[in-house]
């Protein structure tokens, strides 16, 4: 799968940059927290055997079909081909793909108009960016570290997935309430309205996350109690965008869920 | 993506021959309902892009996350895609790896001893494969014939897909009970027994069919009803096996679904 053909690669300019335009931005070095640029060396791709290829491609769909079960880290003779993936053109046209079908579907919606049609959003890799961090961490090889990923969070500098940005910016024109429900805890709050905004979000209707007595349960749990309080309220969740399955599924669901690619990680 | 590189391609041998036997066989070209050789000109892959191959998998991918929306044909620019991972080894590996998956969940499931722990399989894609329909067909290229379609089934030569009778084997060794669920109409009862037997499935305790009443109905909603009056029999309904999403979500949901891979076509 020759996805990458030039010695040099650009890292997902689209999808790692700060901006707060929705459609096109300039780059400016001065804001991005990692150097854009990653030196590839042409033969890499061309060492992976087909067999590795084929074996990696059907892992990963697998992990976007939720065909497996919980996962610490991704496969060793995988790594090389989750990395060209995520700093490849691949992954953005996956997460260009799921926008788009999410635009589609919001736009075939009648409101009722009374703002209670709401859409949910997550956050980490579906809003914003964590590969800055996971390129230092083997993209998802290194079992997951909570402190160094805290301290990453704390620097409050994840870049903008900008599909989801103009995702979100039709949803807002088209006049459903935003709301945010992430699994990071409630600590990260004034970091995370910080990046968020920085991203480019500025309009949401609830930021929810995982309170002290939510830490111990399963995204999943968490998210569904989240959801039903959400509809006990009286909005009505048309659409949700996640890129992990514990993200849409459970009790509670929108009436129609998008799953973000995320080969790197797993949340159960 | 040179997932064939030899000019003479054996169309998925082992999914496609009829075979008693779950783990080896012999192939015996009288059994086949089609040529099992195709031919297969080593500049056609070599001729789609970089961009048709990154877009038609992002395509497919979207297919089995459940992001696209209902479709009828497969896009005109993915022919070529779709029929070479179809006939090729990837479609394969795929089936191979969702088997492997559900037989390390189904191996890790307590069952209650009492005979109403089950197991849903759909039929069509899933236990038993209509390749050789759709190979004269554009692989999903043609829009869906009710009457032509309904005339190779009535053959009931559908050969076995092997992973799925591997996984059947393992599930019923375990002790589950098999439901077969299958949005064919009733009217195939007698065709769909002997295909299956044929196909090496010899033991079920249920196999649903769409009734005069359930015609009118989306997969979807006649899937989730007979899926609650089985769970109303007292049935546990552990695990789930189909190749569309309308196999598997809706409402008496499995504790856990597995996704076989179809490009080919979408059941609402």
């Amino acid at each position: 799968m020759d996805l990458i053909r030039s010695t040099t690669v650009f890292l997902c300019l689209s999808s790692i940059a700060f901006s707060q335009e929705s459609m096109d931005f300039d780059l400016d070095p001065d804001l991005l927290p990692r150097p854009l640029i990653i030196e590839f060396s042409e033969s890499r791709l061309k060492n992976m055997s087909d067999d590795i290829l084929m074996h990696c491609t059907s892992w990963r769909v697998a992990v976007e079909a939720n065909n497996l079960g919980p996962w610490k880290t991704i496969p060793n003779e995988c790594a090389d081909y989750v990395k060209d993936y995520m700093l490849g053109r691949a992954y953005n046209v996956d997460l260009e793909k799921v926008s788009k079908e999410s635009g589609i579907y919001a736009n075939s919606l009648e409101l009722r108009g009374d703002g209670m049609d709401a859409w949910v959003f997550d956050i980490d890799e579906t809003l914003i960016s964590n590969l800055p961090y996971y390129s230092d961490h083997g993209y998802g090889l290194e079992t997951f570290n909570n402190a160094q990923f805290d301290k990453w969070i704390l620097e409050g500098v994840s870049p903008v997935i900008k599909p989801s940005l103009k995702l979100y910016e039709e949803v807002l024109r088209l006049g459903f309430k935003i709301i945010l429900l992430t699994g990071r805890n409630e600590d990260k709050r004034n970091v995370t309205v910080t990046n968020l905004t920085h991203a480019g979000y500025h309009t949401w209707d609830k930021l929810i996350l995982r309170g002290e007595n939510d830490r111990e349960k399963s995204a999943t749990a968490f998210k569904s109690e989240k959801r039903k309080e959400i509809t006990e309220e009286g909005f009505r969740i048309r659409g949700n965008s996640g890129d992990q399955w514990s993200d849409l599924t459970g009790t509670s669901s929108a009436s129609r869920s998008f799953k973000l690619s995320n080969p790197m990680y797993h949340i159960p």
